[in-house]
C-alpha cells in the first residue's frame, strides 16, 4: 500500500517560464527514457519478484516509490514553465508576457506558440501530460519485467543510463537556475540508480556467475561452437577491427572470443504451395515443378 | 550497402508443424525481446555512430546484418509450423490433418483454431508477421539508440538478456528436434551478443571509466550528496535489507553507498489560477486566498 | 444504411489561411477530444445497444451521423487554412504568399514551415489527416462502448465536456471570423450533446436509480463498509479537506460519506520461487528460508 | 513525495490458480477501464490542478495514491493465479498440475496453454504486465486531464463507471472465494469513487452551475439556436423517439430541448487545384472550369 | 452532411451464434484490411480532393458513405454471433447454451471462453469493438490519403484487394448460411471497388499517362540510368530470375527494363565526433585520427 | 543470410546542414511512405512466399535487400544535416553556428531549436531515429503481406507511389545540391519499383487474369448482381458523375459497370436484451415489448 506527503521530494523552482523547455521536459516524463517508465518498470518487477527472499523486491519497491515523486517534480516543472508566475494576475501578465496573450486570443506571438507542444495549449490547460517531447503518449510496452532477475537489472541499468543522458541534455539546454538545481538532483539519483542495479548483479556473484542470462539454462544444450564467435558479415570477408569482443577470454570466463567470416549453413527455404481456399492467387496453388529451373 | 544469399544462416527444420508454436515464435520476431528490435537497434546505433574511429560502427554493422538472418530463420520457422509439410497436396493433408481442414472450411477442430494467432489464418496466408505472440505489431520506439556509446551497450546487453531468456522459454516449450536445433543456435548467438556488448565496455576502460553514463558530465554539477545514497521510502522508515547496493564502495569507485530514510525537501506546489479564456471552469480562475495551505 | 448530401452541415469559411491554425484544428479531428472519436463511439454504442426498446439506439444513431458531418467541416477547414485561396493561381500566390513559396521549393520562410504539422506538407498534399495537433494518429481504443447504458452516457458527457473545452480553446486561438463562426456552431452542438446524454440518465430515473454503475450488481455482495468511505493516504494521517465528498449522504442516497485514514489490511505478498526451466536465474529457484527477515 | 508499506491494502488470496482468470484480470490492470489509467489520470489532474485552493488537488492525490495499491493487488492476484501455490516445489507440482508441466516442457496440456496470455508464459515469467486481457499494452493517451475541473470530474466518473462494470464482470467470471473477496473490495471502492467525483460537481454548485463545460465561455458567442436542439439525421426526416433529451427544459436550465430534422446550411466545398511541385498528379493542377458542379 | 436509415444495407442473419467467428469478424471491422479503414480513407481522400472538377470527390463520397453501412453490418453480425438468439430469455438459454452460462458465472466451458476475444466478454457487453481479431485497436495511421490522385487509387486497390482476400477467408471459415450470404454481398462489393479505383486510373489516361506517380515531377531531374534498372543484391552477383520486370519495355513505356548486379557507388560514411555537452561518452568526443578508415 | 559493404549504395553529401530538413527526411525513414516499411514489407512477403517456383521470392529478396541501403543513406543524411560539418571542432563551430551553440547550452537560437524534432536534440545525440517527421515511431502493422501475390503487388505499388510522392516533395523542399542528388537517385529507384511490381502482375497474365483479387474464389458464390454496380448513396438519389467506373465493361472483362441509387435491403437490427450478470444496467435486461412503439 502507498502513502503521500504533499511536499515535493526536492524543490522545484522556475525563474523564467519557458514553454519550449516545458516541451523538452516532457521527454523526462513520458519519453522512453523517462520517469513513468522506470516507475512502472520497478513496480512490475517488484510485484512479480520470485526468489528465496523478498530482499530484491524490497529494493525495487523503494526505488519505484521514489520515482513517483520524480514524475511529480517534473510535472510541476512543466506547469511552472507554462505560466508567467504562480500567483500573477492574468491582466497584468497578459501585457507583460506575449505567451499569455497568445492563450487569451490576443495577436499571437507565433514564434513562441509554434514551438510549443500544441497540446499544452489545447488539451491540458497549461500542464504536463504523460507524453514525450514530440507529443507521443507513453506506451507501457516499455515496462521491461522479464521475471529474470539479472536480465531485469541490465534493463534497469539501460533505463538509467539513457535517463541520465537525457537529464544531462536537459541540464545543458537551460540557463534557469531553478531548473538546473532540480536537474542536478535528478542526475544524482540516476547516478545512484545505475550503481545500485549493477550492485545487485555483484550481490548475486558478479558477471561470471550471472552470465549468460538466464544462467539456469544448461549451456551444453546450446550450439557452443557459436557461443563466443564474432560473426563477420562483410561481403568480402573483411574481419571486424580487433578488440576485446573478438579475442581473449569471454566476459563470463566460459569461452574464448574469436572471429569468423560466416557462410550460410542452411538451405534456401522452399515453402509448400498455397492451399485451395486459403485466399491466395490460383497461380500460387500448384505444386512446385521438380526442377524450379524457370526461376 | 547490403547483399543477400538465398540460403539460411543455419538450418530450419520442423518435424511436426504446430500452429501454437508458430504463435509463440512470433514473440521472437515482433516482440520487444525479438529480432526485429535488435536488428534495427544495432543498425541505427551504427548509422549514428560518432567517435574517433569507425571501429564500433563496424562491430555494430556486422551484428545488425547477422540479425536480419535471424528474422529470416524465425519467419521461415513460423511458416513451416503453419503447414503440414512443405510439398504435401492439400487434398491428402486435409484428411490427415485437422488444422488444414480448418483452413479449408471443413468442420473446424475448434480447439486448434482457437489457440492460433487469428491473423495467421486471416491476414498472412499462413506465414509470419512482424507482430508478437499476442498479435501486437512491433513498434520502433523500442529501437534504443541514444548517441551515448556506453548507454547503448547497456541497452544492447538488456536486449540480448531478455532475448536469450525468451529463446530459452521457447526451447523449453517444444519437443520438436528441428526447432530445438534452431533455437540452440539462436541461444548461442545471444550468449555471444551479451558478451560482446559488455566487452566493448571493457574495451572502453571498464565500469569505472564508463560510469556514470554519460561520463562526460562534470559530476561536480550534480547534487553529489544524493549520488550514492539509497533512498528509503518505507512509510515507517524501515531500512532496505542491507546489500551491496546500500553499503561499501560504489561500483564506479567514486563514492560510498549508504542508506537514508528520505523526507521531503521541497514544498507543497501551488500553481497559479487558471487564466480567463483558457477553457477552465470559472471557479478555477480566482486568486488563491492568502491562507489556503490547510484547506 | 447511410446517405450523403454534398453540402456541408454548416458554412465553413476561412478569411486568412493560417497553417498553424490548420495544425491546431487537427486536435478536433484526430485528438482524443475530437470528432472521429465521438462519431465512432456513438456508432459502436448504437450498433451494440441492447434493451427493451430501440429508443436509445435511435438517439445514438442520429448523433453519430451528425458527427460525420463535423469531421467533414473540420477537414474542410484544415484544407482551406492550408491554401492561399481556393481558386488562386500558384504563380501569383507564390509571390504574394511565402507559405506557397515554401511548398514550391522557393527560399523557405522557415518560421512558418517550422510551425506546421510536417505531414501537412509532406504526406497529405495540404489536407487534413486523422491525426491530432502533434501528429499522433487517432487510435480506436478511445471508442468507449461498454454495453452499460448509464456508464456509456457518462463516457459521452466526458467526451463532449473535453470536446467543448477544446473548441473553446480553438475559438480563443483565432481571429478569423469564418473560423469563429464555424466554431460557434460546433460549440453549440457540444453544449447540446452534453445535455442530451445527461438527459438520458434522467430519462432512466436519474442518478439515484442509475448509480452505482452497473446498477444490476447486488450491492450486498460488495464490501459495503468501504462503499462510501473516503480513503485517506496522507503519510501522517491528515484528513482530506472536508467537502461534499467526505460528509453527508452519498449522491445515490444509499450511504453516508465519511473519511478514514487507511491502514493496510493485507499481508506482504510472497510469491513462490521461480520454477526450473522457467527462464529465471538459478538464484531465484530455491525455496524461501524459514526466516527471510534480514534478507 | 510518496511512501510505501509492504503490506497490501486488502488481502489477496487465490484458492485455485487459474491462468485464464489471470489473463482476464489483466484488463483491470492495463485495460482502458483499469487501474493504471485511473492512477495516472488522478495524478496528472492533481499535479496540474489550478484554482483558488489546493482542496481538489488534495482529494485527487489521496485517491491517486490509493490506486497504486489497487494495481499492486491485481498484479499480485495475476501472479498467484499463474502458479500452483506460492511455496510448492516444482517437482511435485509438475506432476499434480498440468500447467506447470507445460511451462517445463512436458507434454503440453494444449487446452490450457492455448487460452493463456502467451506473454505470461514467454515474457513475464508468470507475472503481471501492464497490458490488457488481449495483450495490448496500456497507452497513456487514456490519461484524461484537461485542466477543466468539471470536465475532468465527468472523465473520472466515466472511468469509474466502466471500471466497476469490468470488476462486476470479473466477479461474475470466477468462483474462487479469494478472488471474489478481493473484487468485492475493489467494487466497493469503485462505488465510492463514482460518488466522490460527482460530489465534487455538487461541491461546485451542481449541474446548473457547472454546465455547459467549460462554464467560463460566454454563451452569447455560441450559435445558440443550435444549443438545445436535437439534430435529426434520419434520411426521411423521421423524428427521434421523444424523450427527456428532445423536450422540456435543458439540464442546465438555460434552454429548452426541441427536435429538428436537419438540412445542410453550408455549400458543397470546392478546394483549389493542386499546386505545381506539390507532388500531385498533373491532372489535379488545372483550374476548375466555371461550371463544374455537376461534373 | 450525412443521413441514416435504420435498416441495414443488406440482411444480416446468424443461424448459429459462434463466439470464435465473432472474433474473426473483428478483423473485417478493425483490422487493417477492414471497413473502418476504407471508410475513413475514402472520406479523407474526398475531403482533401483537389482538381479541376469535383468528379472524383463525388465518387469517393459515395463509396465512403457506403462503407459506413458495411461497418454497421459487420458489427451487427458480431453482436448476433455473441448471443444465443436475439429475443431469447436468458434463463432458458443459460441452460441450453454453455456460453451464456459462462457469462453468468456458471461452471465455465473453458474451451469456448478461451477462444473468445476476451474483451467481448469483459469490455463490450457482447458487442463489436473497433479492434482486430487479436484485439489490437484500429489506428488511423492506416488511412492513406496522399493528395496524389493516382497514388491514392493504388492505395485503394490495395485496400480492397486485401479486404476481399480477408472476406474470402472469412467465408471459408464458416458454415453459417446467414453469414455466408452476408459475406457474398461484401465480397461482391469488394470486387466492384477494386474495379472502380482501377477505372479511375483508366479515366485519367491509363498506366502510361499516370506513371510514374507523381507524374508531375520532371523525370529529367531523376537519375534516369537507375529508373528502369533491376538492382541485383545477390552476394555473388547471380541475376534475378528473368521476367517481365527485368527485360522488355517498362510498363509506362518510357524506358527499358534491364538487370544490373549492383556495387556501392558511395563512400563509407564518417560522421563527426560527438560534441562536448551533447551527452555522449568522453571517448566519442575526440577528433578522428588521420588514418582510421581501415580500423 | 545477409552481408554488408561499408560503403553507401549511392553518395550522400550535405552542403549546408539543416536541422529542419533532417526532420523532414525522417518521414522517408519512419513514415508510412518510408523505407523501413517497404524494406520489411518485401522481406516478409519473400519469407512467406508460396507458389510453384521461388521466382517471385527471389525478386522480393533483391529489392528488400536494396531497401536496407536506402534506410542507411537517409539515416546518414539526417546525421549530416544535424551537424555543422563532419570533422569540425566544436569550439569553432559553436561560435560560427548557432545550432551548435544551442546544443551546448549557449543562448539558444530558439527559432532553429523550436523547429527541430525535439528527440534529435534530446534522445538520439543528433542522429536519425525510426520515427516519422512529427516524431511518431514506425509501427509494423504497416507491413502488408497477405499471402496473396497479386494483392501484395498492389500493396507494393501503393507503397512506392506514396514513397515517390514523398521523395518528390522532399526534393522540392531543399536547395542543397547534395541532398537533391541523393533524392534524384531515390526517386529513380521508386520509379523502377512502381514498374516492377506492376510488371509482376503482367507476368501473371495481367489485370484480366489477376482480378478480382483473390482470383481463386469462385465468383458464382458472390452476390454477382452487386459485383459491377456503382452504389449511389446521395440522399436524393443523384447519380455519381458518369465515368469509366460507372459505365462500360469492367476492368477484369467479367462484367458491365452500371450505377444504382441504393436502398436498404436489410431490416432494422434488434439485438436481444442484456443478460443478468452481464454488467449492463437493469433497464437493459427486460425483454422488448411486443410493440416497441414508445420509441
Amino acid at each position: 500500500m502507498y502513502y503521500h506527503d504533499k511536499r515535493l521530494q526536492y524543490p522545484v523552482r522556475v525563474e523564467k517560464p519557458d514553454p519550449l523547455f516545458a516541451r523538452q521536459l516532457q521527454q523526462a516524463i513520458g519519453g522512453i527514457e523517462g520517469e513513468i517508465r522506470v516507475c512502472l518498470q520497478y513496480f512490475f518487477q517488484a510485484w512479480g519478484a520470485r526468489g528465496p527472499s523478498t530482499k530484491y523486491r524490497d529494493v525495487l519497491l523503494n526505488t519505484a516509490t521514489e520515482e513517483i515523486g520524480h514524475i511529480e517534480m517534473l510535472s510541476t516543472a512543466v506547469a511552472l514553465n507554462l505560466e508567467d508566475a504562480p500567483a500573477t494576475l492574468q491582466e497584468t501578465s497578459a501585457q507583460a508576457n506575449p505567451i499569455v496573450g497568445a492563450v487569451m486570443g490576443g495577436e499571437r506571438p507565433r514564434h513562441v506558440v509554434e514551438g510549443m507542444l500544441q497540446r499544452h495549449l489545447l488539451s491540458t490547460g497549461l500542464a504536463a501530460a504523460p507524453v514525450n517531447c514530440d507529443g507521443v503518449p507513453f506506451d507501457c510496452s516499455h515496462v521491461y519485467a522479464s521475471g529474470n532477475l539479472a536480465g531485469d537489472m541490465f534493463c534497469n541499468v539501460a533505463a538509467e543510463a539513457t535517463g541520465r543522458t537525457l537529464a544531462v541534455r536537459l541540464y545543458n539546454s537551460t540557463h534557469d537556475k531553478g531548473m538546473q538545481d532540480m536537474l542536478s538532483f535528478l542526475i544524482a539519483r540516476d547516478t545512484m540508480h545505475q550503481q545500485q542495479w549493477l550492485a545487485i548483479i555483484e550481490d548475486l556473484g558478479g558477471l561470471k556467475e550471472s552470465l549468460p542470462v538466464p544462467n539456469s539454462f544448461d549451456q551444453s544444450k546450446e550450439a557452443q561452437e557459436f557461443s563466443y564467435m564474432f560473426m563477420g558479415t562483410a561481403r568480402d570477408g573483411t574481419p571486424v577491427p580487433p578488440g576485446r569482443y573478438s579475442e581473449g577470454p569471454s566476459i563470463d570466463g566460459k569461452g574464448q572470443f574469436h572471429f569468423k567470416a560466416f557462410e550460410p549453413l542452411g538451405e534456401e527455404p522452399v515453402l509448400g504451395p498455397a492451399r485451395p481456399d486459403s485466399g491466395a492467387q490460383k497461380e500460387q496453388m500448384t505444386s512446385p515443378p521438380v526442377t524450379n529451373s524457370k526461376t
